[in-house]
């Protein structure tokens, strides 16, 4: 497999960005690559890392922007700033164009009303996040086997989306494609709620004084391996995580509604008055495992990795 | 160090006290140990691991039980066992006992109806549990360099504390003391609890219609590492999990009904009519990290392990 394109812009080169570009070296693409940063230092730090053959600052790139010399653009900066990149696209743009944005309902709106007609913009979610940001944490293996979702708003050709679709493939990655809205759906289900809950469980226990105390007179933690998974994500980068739940409020409100639903049925079962239906319990937990397999299409039963 | 007694009763021989059995071995403890286990099976495998001295089955025990002939006697049977086991000890029984309960409010008080006034029963709960269960599961190293919580029952002498802190010294283990009903509160908190919420999850995202139907269309999961570790203790192994639930009902609910109140906050202040303050998102997930590193008993604010 070859990739086509000979001059790719990576606008925003963090961890993201640099990623693509080392992976883009190691499968030997021919592109010449231009690299996008936020400020003099990070240009500095990519020229040194040779994060791309090309770098600039946004301040420079966006003094005259030649977008129109690259056969394809890649947005690697955060949802709200690739709205705003969007936004000063020339009118009437018809580059080959994606990203990697965590959210896909306001690019996706962004594209639709900034390139009317046709165009060729398709937008990518890289399931590959990492705690790490910054260039100096590119790495040439992180879309190797994982599953990127595309989007497609309306007006991008079918030829633009196998273009973007072969571009990811060539990096090693399965897509899947997925409209704005249920992406945004699954992924506060999947992935931002799960964030939440997380942080949520460390306040809560904390915050308990019995668990305070004991702990404090404790020569070692008073937690098991369950609970340091649980929260293993539990403040997560703030700095990254806080846009996303911004960007996506709407659908985790309406997940945490379904989720406290359920936990509300939950504690029903559990009012100490009545004792517990053992055999319910062991049935809910069960079907607990069950459901974990499917979601992550494990073809059977066996333990959990 | 060396282990003081001369001849074990480990009366449950299952993963936990197969694996004491293997760990007294390690140590080079010169005791006898005595196993008891469930079934004529289990009984047949022990011989054929060597799994203690000499084993028999509960109904072969309780013919005749010589309980005074131990200088050690450790319960490793589930918790409503260890009750009615405790129930069947000769009235005021003065031998040496502790157990491996996952809760203790149930035991302690078994115990303190029992034998009144002055006895040497101390409850322990090694901080070492394993999703395998079953003798063929033991592992001797199981025990070493974790925790376990000591509990001491009214009427119990200092001096009986002091041995069986030993006992557990012995095996490489750290010792702490908590009372029984902040024991079963502290471990509301950090692990059944986290056990439910992990079930609830795994049904929460498979029971959304868009996760299963775009679930089933990729060709990889559409989940990310951060839900992989929430859901990890998802439907352990349910025959083990459903009595400790049933043994702490009193204490899970009332954590859960602290969790569910905190949750209507976080629900609140994302209510899509007003957008979020990001700042006050950051400040969440900063404490979010910081309580984790507190619970886990981290010195620093370093990444996560």
């Amino acid at each position: 497999m070859k990739s086509e394109f000979s001059r790719i812009l990576i606008y925003g080169l963090g961890m993201m960005g640099a990623s693509l570009s080392l992976a883009l070296r190691k499968k030997n693409s021919s592109a010449e690559i231009v690299g996008v940063v936020g400020s003099p230092t990070s240009k500095e730090k990519g020229i040194r890392l040779k994060s791309a053959d090309q770098l600039f600052t946004a301040e420079e790139f966006l003094r005259s922007p030649d977008w129109e010399s690259y056969d394809l653009i890649v947005f690697g900066v955060p949802v709200n700033t690739t709205v705003e990149v969007i936004q000063k696209l020339p009118s009437g743009f018809k580059g080959l164009l994606t990203d990697m944005g965590s959210t896909k309902l306001e690019i996706v709106q962004a594209v639709e009303s900034v390139l009317t007609g046709e165009h060729r913009y398709i937008s990518s979610h890289p399931m590959c996040g990492s705690e790490e940001s910054g260039l100096e944490f590119g790495n040439a293996d992180l879309y190797e086997n994982r599953l990127c979702i595309l989007t497609k708003p309306k007006g991008a050709t079918n030829e633009a989306y196998a273009q973007i679709e072969g571009f990811w493939k060539f990096l090693g990655m399965s897509t899947t494609e997925i409209p704005a809205q249920d992406h945004d759906r699954i992924l506060s289900y999947v992935s931002h709620v799960p964030h939440l809950i997380s942080s949520l469980m460390t306040n809560w226990v904390w915050e308990n004084g019995c668990v305070r105390e004991f702990t404090e007179k404790s020569p070692l933690p008073l937690t098991g391996g369950g609970f340091r998974d649980m929260t293993r994500i539990a403040g997560s980068n703030p700095k990254m995580w806080s846009p996303i739940f911004g960007s996506n409020q709407e659908e985790i409100y309406k997940a945490l509604i379904d989720y406290k639903e359920r936990l509300d049925l939950l504690i029903a079962e559990l009012k100490p008055e009545k004792p517990l239906d053992l055999g319910q319990w062991e049935s809910f937990m069960e079907k607990s495992r069950k459901d974990r397999d499917a979601i992550l299409k494990k073809q059977n039963d066996s333990k959990n990795p």
